[in-house]
């Protein structure tokens, strides 16, 4: 694997630090290259201006028309460009943080605002349709990515029925709107609960499970997203009746086992599978 | 009213500046009092680090001890100091940013994460039981919120059925995890959607909502979030089982309307309402 490991921990003695030595020294003693961004230790800054298309502050600033034009004539601000140049080396992505107010730190959300611009993340088109790419297909397409984060917060109230929300619903936003969005395969997140204070052997078992995750990245079986282009949503991008009928909420975006919506379906999401 | 407006976009000639612009004035017509936060203008820094808390960065930084610490002596950085007051000299808080890649702009993210230290919006015990309060009670209570956030999908892309999730699923870690969990009482986002390209007419459609919105937000029904202690999760922070019996997903951390629940609920429900 190519893997580029994107790390957001203010200090590197931390909890995040120690699970992030020993998921890339996993890597390395199996012959995989990692290239790291440790945005903390990089300093970057994650907000988006003027300054990232080399703009004039004095004219109005359109973000997705000025974003897409820097992009094109390569003249997006030089960090960004190192950064999108990684992202586009790599087969894999490692998108590890701490949940702070049940989302990324603010260092690594504007890695992903000031990146991911027009023309490269979004709004990049099909050349037979025209039409924007997205979801399974799109300018990332051919990565797979796995989020790893620790919440302090117990695994029962980060479930199902817990009150914090369950946490695969809370980095919806993440797992499918940042990364599926573009056409990276999605593998499901690894979250080490009660974070704050870890006994050694609990710390153990999240190393062995992150080492064993990690060592079987490549087969492991992704979220079942929907493809834009699959066949389950409509022409104005609204799920289809009989998919998921009658329900509502973000589980109706996950394919389900249906024989009826397998059958349909085979055929139809080439453009998904590519 | 006396309105804390944060506000977080990079060019004051946008569509988010006419509307900030529209919604302080017409709140300033009515009498009410508005204290913006505006974070580019601002230069807000939203990178939590040690010099948040006069920490030495030779020192491993414990970001929950050392924020309580700078909290409960003052030290916390003047920046972190000044926000804080604005927002408890407010009784409501409107909270408006463009949608990047399904949440806040990082500068914006990056103010709940610098102010919301341990023992100011989380971490806040119980005096009578020592426990910490969240979702409905805590440090924040007796204030209202509002998100307004313009989307470049349209709305039914961004329903209930939409290839985007619904928005208010998306916006489920900020109007719950966020402003909800320090105990704020927080009433429907306002959402203007396809905002790449809005036509004069839908342009004064959305100031007209914007303005309704605005001046009935203190009798706007809240979202029906259900408090910690309120009786519908167990000791152990999970949703009883008797609550949206068999159901998973975020819409079960809203108050149904079913009789017996009203019934039961009935008397155990005071502290939330405080």
């Amino acid at each position: 694997m190519q893997v580029l490991w994107l790390y957001a921990h203010p200090d590197p003695r931390s909890l995040n630090g120690a699970l992030r030595d020993e998921g890339i020294a996993v890597l390395r003693e199996h012959g995989h290259e990692v290239v790291e961004s440790d945005l903390y230790a990089m300093g970057w800054d994650p907000v988006v201006g003027h300054g990232d298309f080399q703009h004039d502050p004095a004219e109005r600033l359109d973000v997705l028309t000025e974003s897409q034009h820097a992009l094109e004539t390569g003249t997006l601000s030089p960090d960004i460009r190192r950064e999108q140049e990684k992202l586009l080396w790599s087969d894999t992505v490692i998108v590890q943080f701490p949940l702070w107010w049940f989302g990324m730190p603010a260092i690594l959300k504007g890695w992903f605002d000031r990146l991911f611009v027009q023309g490269f993340a979004q709004g990049v088109l099909d050349p037979r349709t025209g039409r924007a790419q997205r979801y399974g297909s799109g300018g990332l397409v051919g990565r797979r990515a796995m989020v790893l984060t620790t919440v302090g917060a117990n695994a029962a109230t980060t479930g199902p029925r817990g009150i914090h929300g369950d946490i695969n619903d809370t980095l919806f936003p993440l797992l499918h709107g940042t990364l599926w969005y573009p056409g990276m395969t999605v593998v499901p997140p690894l979250v080490v609960n009660g974070a704050v204070k870890l006994s050694d052997e609990e710390y153990k078992a999240a190393v062995g499970r992150l080492r064993e995750r990690l060592l079987t990245l490549p087969e492991t079986e992704p979220l079942a997203f929907r493809s834009q282009n699959g066949g389950d949503y409509d022409e104005h991008l609204v799920l289809r009746p009989e998919r998921a009928a009658g329900e509502e909420g973000l589980r109706i975006h996950y394919r389900t086992d249906d024989a009826e919506e397998q059958c349909e379906r085979t055929g139809g999401d080439e453009e998904a599978e590519r």
